[in-house]
């Protein structure tokens, strides 16, 4: 009998995992947890609380930061859309997505619910995070995100349930059923980055992730081969033709790997344009001039590197996470980019709209000169200061990637810097890194728990 | 400058309607209302149920039949997956798609939370109708659903909140963030078709459309005209080459000829069996022989008529609902279907099982001496008698349709039997159909809410 594809994602997350919880697994916590704190201080956290106001909700799941429990569900969605408002989460470097913004928030807020252990969550984590890979290659991404599909909020919603099957234990009869549902559910466009709904679908992923499974154990059916069937996810969301045969092999191997495929944020902007900030701040170093005396800044991506970014002039802080022109003149004129340097003024001063009318964009598989570079993300970005003078540099690995990765010390800081924007003392905030760092204990839950409610 | 699809939609539903109300729209209030009774005696809404008992939500809304009130979202989502549940809602014949289960629910959770009059409830009904068909004409319908995409599910959230716009009122620039929150929640697999998943979508589009408007109204932001954006709706679910400039005067088209462009059915299977149930139930009144006595079944529909369908041998009662073998030996068998027609033990009986294997199915674009048909659903049904007699049927407009509609008096009685099958005496049932029937007058939402709660 041939195995399928969702009969190997059945098999992988319900097979107990022999992993030690790797370092990056406590990292990639402590940083999604710390973007989230600032990320509640945004506009969509506003319109969220004050959407929930109105019809609100009991339960044991925790809102981060927040003093009242609330369902698994909206915990979910609460904490999704928050890790990712500032889109200061973490990024996979093989292929677009956030898959920490929307597993955390998923099994946190199941784990808090159920009584799961730390170990168990540490566990359920990894299988999450193969799952996203191994998913957004059976697709492939390739195909799947140029086409419009917010892979966070589509193979966000299949991965997030693939890592509550494994940490809740649920049979695999139920476990097929809660993938159905999952995928019944997922959707999310690409045409609204740069608008609130961005965050909104890791929130979302997360919420249905914990949905499908409360579904499923409640009695609701699905297709139990969902994800295989002609009208399935896979041909809903992906290529016709590719063959899916090797996805259990995948997922094992990504188990893994998947630490090594991981990128902590330096920026509060999309990853498509961290390569080419770190080219530009890498060669701000080496310019003689004012940094304001530049005539040009002419940028070259690989054609893929354009699908999460936003053309033309942005009109807002949230619109320039995602524009090269704008994250590139700050980081050269600042030095530095962080969670101040989106605010709505900043991107629509008179003075930066024409500094951006010096950036340039072109695609190209890969630099005329770097011809090994071609089929990998990388950014060329040449610098032309006004005396003429050029200053080039080629980026393919960012700085937090694991290959380049942000050290303990780079992380802490970024979490402290995180909470201290969200209002949190410093003895707060490192009060609560020191529970973040004592997730894998079994019985890491509980406390974790008083540490992150926090009276607004 | 020219006018997308998303401006027209919204200018579309924010321009008030100067259309009288029809009987149709209050002969498919009393049909929804009515099928959900029974649709709440499922397994599905069992499950649903057991779900919302873990996480209970107050509120103004009711869920029908039920005396407790909860949030416009669940009681949207309840309502939804009930009057859907049994597959014995209306369906349009243009199209696959069932539009009722999913804008009642949503119309009549809003406006009991909102405090709406029943003149604009109507008026917003129509708005819903008339989007329903000109988004599946939009994308087109035929490339959409065959895909596998479930219509009601991905343009009913459209539709329904392109409805609420409608009726709340709610300012353009909102109502478009609404229409891209909508959007970037639209999904819903064929592949769930035969499972307690498929109810549940009409259920979730009614959910999210009310959410998408209470989002919106809270502030959140989606891109302005999110349905034409290139990785936007239309991009995503529809054809990437289909002009959509019409949308406007197809809008107008459609809120004149809805009416005209709607099945009620007599059968709780799946509207793809219906004209094939309509000729063997006409045959059967032809035929000598006692009915267990036939040799064949032949049935004839175009290729598109088995989008919706499940092939092979059902394996439960609700599979059984969308097999063309099952319903037609059970309505030849009987000489009617109804609600008791679709138990499990039913469908798997040995008797059946063998009898549904006298029944080939085959496709083709018209019958070879019916050249006319070409391109119009139909069916053609050839019953062979143990004696060699053959008789044939093609049918292409079902009893119901409007072109061969029930009567007032078949409606009432359609209600009161699915009443009754949900336990409602004589009385109950004939007080609650009255305040069904006084739904166009504007303060009738108040006393039909008495009406629709009841103590289970």
């Amino acid at each position: 009998m041939v195995m399928t594809s969702t009969d190997a994602l059945v098999e992988f997350a319900t097979t107990a995992s022999r992993h030690a919880a790797t370092p990056a697994v406590v990292r990639t916590f402590v940083d999604t947890v710390g973007v989230a704190l600032p990320g509640y201080e945004t506009d969509v956290l506003e319109a969220l609380r004050r959407w929930a106001a109105a019809s609100p909700v009991g339960g044991d799941a925790t809102v981060w930061g927040h003093d009242e429990g609330t369902s698994a569900a909206r915990a979910a969605l609460f904490n999704g859309t928050a890790a990712h408002a500032l889109d200061f989460d973490d990024a996979a470097p093989s292929m677009p997505m956030h898959p920490s913004a929307v597993l955390w928030p998923a099994l946190l807020a199941w784990g808090e619910v159920h009584g799961s252990n730390g170990t168990a969550l540490v566990q359920a984590f990894i299988v999450g995070q193969a799952a996203f890979r191994a998913i957004g290659e059976a697709l492939p991404m390739e195909e799947h995100y140029p086409r419009g599909w917010h892979s966070t909020a589509t193979v966000g919603r299949i991965a997030a349930t693939a890592a509550l099957i494994s940490l809740s234990g649920i049979d695999r009869g139920r476990a097929r059923h809660a993938l159905g549902v999952a995928a019944t559910m997922a959707g999310g466009s690409i045409a609204n980055f740069g608008t609130m709904t961005k965050p909104l679908h890791a929130g979302l992923a997360a919420q249905d992730a914990v949905v499908a499974m409360e579904l499923a154990l409640a009695g609701l059916t699905a297709h139990e081969s969902q994800l295989d069937h002609p009208k399935g996810f896979f041909a809903l969301f992906g290529s016709s033709t590719r063959a899916r045969d090797d996805l259990a092999a995948r997922l094992d191997w990504w188990r893994a790997e998947w630490s090594e495929d991981l990128s902590v944020k330096q920026y509060p902007s999309c990853y498509g344009t961290h390569r080419a900030i770190d080219g530009v701040l890498d060669a701000r170093d080496s310019m003689d001039l004012p940094v304001a005396e530049f005539t040009s800044i002419d940028v070259l991506v690989h054609p893929s590197g354009l699908d999460p970014l936003i053309g033309g002039t942005p009109t807002s802080g949230m619109e320039g996470k995602f524009s090269l022109p704008y994250t590139l003149v700050r980081a050269l004129m600042d030095g530095h980019l962080g969670l101040g340097s989106f605010d709505d003024g900043a991107v629509t001063d008179p003075v930066m709209v024409e500094r951006m009318s010096r950036v340039s964009v072109r695609t190209a598989p890969a630099p005329v000169d770097r011809p090994d570079l071609d089929g990998e993300p990388y950014a060329e970005v040449r610098i032309t200061g006004t005396d003429g003078a050029t200053v080039v540099r080629v980026v393919t690995v960012t700085m937090g990637d694991a290959r380049k990765p942000l050290t303990d010390a780079q992380i802490d800081a970024k979490f402290m810097s995180c909470a201290e924007a969200a209002g949190w003392s410093a003895s707060e905030s490192t009060a609560l890194l020191s529970r973040l760092r004592q997730l894998p204990a079994p019985d890491s839950l509980s406390t974790l728990r008083d540490a992150l409610r926090r009276a607004a």
